[in-house]
């Protein structure tokens, strides 16, 4: 019937018949195919580039000749002899359609690309920042038909780009007349499209056609480091990231004792707060300036934070934070405006938290469940984020529930006499002969063996300092592995052990991982306080666990997703024969690295997700362990390695473990420890 | 069928069959009966008092007999015997229905009651405050529940008064947690109850009941003047007024010099905006201070002003106001924070400006239409709003049309050689006999007539000091009506019009009112060019009410409104004698008072007329005078007194103009000056 060109576009597949010389612009924008602009088709942006493809295309039922777009007219060619275009390309909005036609919409001219992530298993971001730029041309004001500069600037974002109930941000209208004027009445608008609660909101003008890009931060607040990603709201990519120590520490090394100061001295929460507002704005320099962008292009942040920070940060005095019922001031997602939270950026920027899950499980757990999404997994997934608290989700598609455990710092190497921070000189990986009970380690800095030649040469540079946070891990699982260490936690005497590195240090036994006092070095052992110190951080972890997969009415899962920066370099099947994680494949044991950074980089990115999330979060179960009568029962029974009850069925068929007992009746430490806490 | 008792309610008529026991708060709302509650029912803040009637009532067909409500329960008896009742009135949430009964709602207890206006053609204000009051149990946290205390306060707003999707205040979430628990879980919020752009909003939570009421202001920001009035937004009652001289004047006595102060001095914008600002906050501690409240108590402003102060105070270089086309900022209204415009009021306090008509026609004028609502006027009328520059609008429920003309400050007594502001001793109506020329007056401060005896011990109090606003317009036309005065604005020489009174003043002559020389007082005469300033402010005024009849298609309008200070105290006969209103009869000419100000004071009370203005001011029709070809013919013809052309066909049966013209040619006043407009 028709004799209209077919044009086809790819990757979406959307097709239709279009009258000759139809730009390609129009033709995308009737289709609903997925081709960004911000000049609006005037040839100035290059934004909506797209290729055409020529020659015969079956699948598609279409003969593609060379005239099928036009020429190239002069604005086209203007743009591409001044700026130049990449071999192939065509801009949208110039080029018509003259024939049937096969257009391709390469991923940066998607407004919706997807910012693809490394892991295999992870979901891509889909793009739908909260602002967005439009050039728009804004009518002259007329004594016959007075209406204000601003109305008329809203006028041209509804006719020109469809944008209803507009409103401008309080500052912008005090600036409005000489931007259009200066811009000739040619402005392009910063506008952030609005939620469920604010209507669209002008951010910013730019007099003509702004060149630059907006900007966005996604924030990890944690009780220790602060980390910042600053993406580009176009593009969706990271331009830089920075991170800094939390300027809180200096009122404690943990959230309790936060808490603490708070309750103790008045004022302190505010002091608190300050102190953290201020050190995100150091953060905020350093990061803007890393990416060599002026800071007042962020326009968008958010935040992800445990709930102590949280409060801190939003100038709550978490003092109900520190005793049951541990109510949270609000647990919603929240939506202000960076200047409510004293932050230097944009000075309409808004600011978004995610929701907190309960008292104990905060917008840090909200995100790993946005990065991780245990809602939308087919298998049971149980994820882990560890840290000082270990946040935990468990489920699938059917439902998920939620709790936190203290796990203390010992996973991050405080509390254990050799530990240390992850830096160059630390051992992370050990291996322990199981006949002549000697280590092999690697330390931070090197891929080098102990005991491979050079590793001298390592050592030189870096020392051998300490043992990190997965050090000690694989450490205990491996003295565990070579009969050095009973199931209930304690470390053999050089009798009863065979070895000489196992030796007496008090009332309980050390074993000997590096000597380095020869050469003014540390003595690098694994004491039996040690030991108890992870029991107790990996039983708590454990049984938190364990309770979520009792609620949910299963003795396995299917998989275990591990969080956080510890989680990136643990050794799944370490982890696994010191009980801290359930028996499972190891295959089916995966790092998701910081969940939480990534889960406010998706809510940065793209705002559906906030509104999904908070859906999610609203359906979670929540599972407080502190009241659960059975969290105590499975925390004493994890306090065994791997376990006192459980079968570990997986993971007996990959190691054995020695069936040694080391309690000769006269020690203090484990037994009677578990027994008190029975 | 039902043997349910009947109730009926006074003085909505609303009536239904409720079962026995069923309480009367409960029987309102179920009948949508306007009924007030702030504390839902609990008998705590008697809000929703009723007075039974009891008797025969043919009328409703209903007998009710002494027993048709419960007896007095136990909470209704501690509230009378502790707070006292008026005889006759019971607490609707407390007092059942046991049989048929008739029940009268008083006023006070009427959320939307209306609050009366004093002159007999305004309509009454019904109460729609912007935030309201309400008492809320809410539930305490639970650990297996885990929400925050903000949630949960938002969810008893949801369930006890059906409020949804509340938000709240940044600052509240830092206060709710001590709040609620100092409260035991039971709290009043004021809730701001949200517009088209903002979500219902908490603004304010005290622990238990809160006993006071909440405020807003309502602000009238002249050129000259800054006058609020402090509404209580519970019974919509004016607590407490006041007025101060706007602080601006020292950059310029009226707008035009306030613009070029701001062209001239780089910052001068800024200067201005502080100095408005500083000027409104001391003027809300003299306000509050004396109603007696806390200024913090004040949650909701409406400013109406004309569009150089409204730019002005939100802090937007009036630049564009000063030259054509007059463009202005933004023309629609406004709904900001008071923090935003620096106003120490309630920090989370919203300030509402109405929208501007045109670059010269403010929000002063959109106040005006709002109070007078020519829209709703069958009549044709005329609003006039006379200050330095006048406000016109002319319009039916067809139509209304607008303009402003710059009359100048003559009508406030400037530039008149005897002028001087209102005040004791300014002379405010005067007669001059047709036979003798001679003059009486009255001065402000007494009733007494110059020529009556006593009259010199008026005098000895405040003396004769010189002519008001008002005043010189009597003067004027009486000297027209006397013979003293030509049409074409000349004052006769003695010897033409046969007094002494009549002297020459350089080469025109001035007409003697007062000689209080003799005493050491002024000698008070109007003189040609006070002649010549009130010929010019009067045909300013005239022909843009007449450009407006022009577009509107119309010789006549049926009434005129007077508004604003000058207009309350303007005589109807000699405005029209002098031209400066169109003929009409004289008892459809009435004044307004300060209509700008009574439209911010319903702006304030009732929101729903915020949406109805903004409406309205959408449909007005704006005329801009300074670009219409007609406006000069107009001008040069209303520079007569009353006219050089039209008739005056009303006004000719009411007095009689004597055809005097004392142009001997020789003189370079009226007449030439008109040709050189002309």
């Amino acid at each position: 019937m028709t004799t209209d060109p077919l044009v086809v576009f790819t990757p979406s597949g959307k097709r239709g018949n279009f009258p000759v010389g139809t730009p390609v612009l129009t033709v995308a924008r009737q289709l609903g195919v997925d081709l960004d602009s911000v000049c609006g088709g005037r040839g100035i942006c290059s934004k909506c580039q797209i290729t055409p493809s020529y020659g015969e295309f079956p699948k598609h039922g279409v003969t593609v000749t060379d005239d099928a777009l036009s020429e190239w007219n002069k604005v086209e060619q203007r743009y591409k002899d001044k700026r130049g275009l990449t071999a192939g390309r065509r801009l949208g909005c110039q080029a018509t359609v003259q024939g049937d036609v096969v257009i391709d919409v390469p991923p940066e001219s998607q407004v919706h690309r997807q910012v693809v992530r490394k892991r295999a298993e992870a979901r891509d971001i889909e793009m739908n920042p909260s602002t967005r730029l439009f050039y728009v041309e804004v009518e002259q004001p007329d004594m016959h038909k007075p209406s204000g500069d601003m109305e008329r600037l809203l006028e041209a974002l509804e006719v020109q780009w469809s944008l209803q109930n507009v409103k401008a941000d309080f500052e912008i209208l005090r600036s409005v007349q000489p931007i259009l004027r200066k811009g000739g009445w040619k402005v392009t608008v910063a506008v952030h499209l609005g939620d469920e609660v604010q209507p669209p909101k002008i951010m910013h003008v730019w007099p003509g056609f702004y060149e630059g890009s907006i900007y966005g931060l996604a924030v990890d607040l944690g009780s220790t480091t602060i980390a910042a990603h600053l993406c580009d709201l176009q593009s969706g990519e990271v331009v830089a990231s920075s991170g800094i120590m939390n300027p809180q520490i200096r009122f404690g090394e943990d959230l309790m004792s936060r808490v603490s100061y708070s309750m103790m001295n008045k004022g302190g929460d505010q002091e608190m707060t300050r102190a953290v507002r201020e050190g995100m704005n150091a953060l905020f320099v350093q990061v803007a300036s890393e990416a060599g962008i002026d800071k007042a292009l962020i326009v968008d942040a958010v935040f992800v934070c445990n709930p102590v920070m949280h409060h801190l940060f939003l100038g709550i005095d978490p003092f109900e934070l520190g005793q049951a019922p541990f109510a949270l001031a609000t647990s919603n997602a929240l939506a202000v405006q960076a200047t409510d939270l004293d932050l230097e950026i944009h000075p309409a920027a808004r600011v978004y938290l995610l929701p907190c899950i309960a008292g104990h499980v905060g917008a840090d757990a909200a995100a790993v469940a946005l990065s991780e999404a245990p809602n939308k997994s087919k298998d049971l997934v149980l994820v882990v984020d560890v840290g000082t608290n270990a946040e935990i989700l468990l489920g699938n598609t059917d439902k998920v529930l939620a709790c936190s455990s203290p796990t203390g710092p010992a996973f991050e190497g405080a509390q254990i006499s050799s530990g240390q921070r992850a830096a160059p000189g630390a051992i992370e990986r050990i291996e322990i002969d199981p006949v002549t009970k000697d280590p092999r380690f690697q330390v931070i800095g090197s891929d080098m063996w102990s005991d491979e030649a050079g590793f001298a040469d390592v050592i030189a540079v870096t020392g051998v300092t300490g043992i990190c946070g997965s050090g000690i891990i694989e450490a205990i699982a491996e003295m565990r592995l070579a009969g050095l260490l009973d199931a209930s936690g304690l470390i053999g005497s050089s009798e009863q052990t065979g070895t000489p590195r196992c030796i007496a240090d008090g009332r309980t036994n050390s074993y000997v991982i590096w000597d380095g006092t020869p050469d003014g070095g540390p003595l690098i052992t694994v004491t039996n306080p040690d030991i108890r110190a992870i029991q107790m951080a990996k039983a708590a972890l454990y049984s938190g666990a364990r309770l979520l997969m009792d609620k949910f009415g299963v003795d396995t899962v299917d998989r275990v997703v591990l969080a956080g920066a510890f989680g990136a370099h643990i050794s799944a099947k370490h982890a696994m024969v010191l009980g801290m994680i359930p028996d499972c494949p190891l295959a089916n044991v995966t790092s998701a690295g910081n969940a939480a950074g990534t889960g406010a980089r998706i809510a940065l990115l793209n705002t559906k997700s906030r509104v999904e999330i908070e859906e999610t979060v609203r359906q979670i179960e929540k599972i407080e362990t502190a009241v659960e009568p059975r969290f105590q029962e499975h925390f004493v029974n994890a306090s065994a390695i791997p376990n006192a009850i459980e079968p570990f069925p997986i993971l007996s068929t990959l190691v054995t473990l020695p069936n040694v007992n080391f309690n000769t009746g006269s020690d203090d430490s484990g037994g009677r420890r578990r027994r008190r806490r029975g």
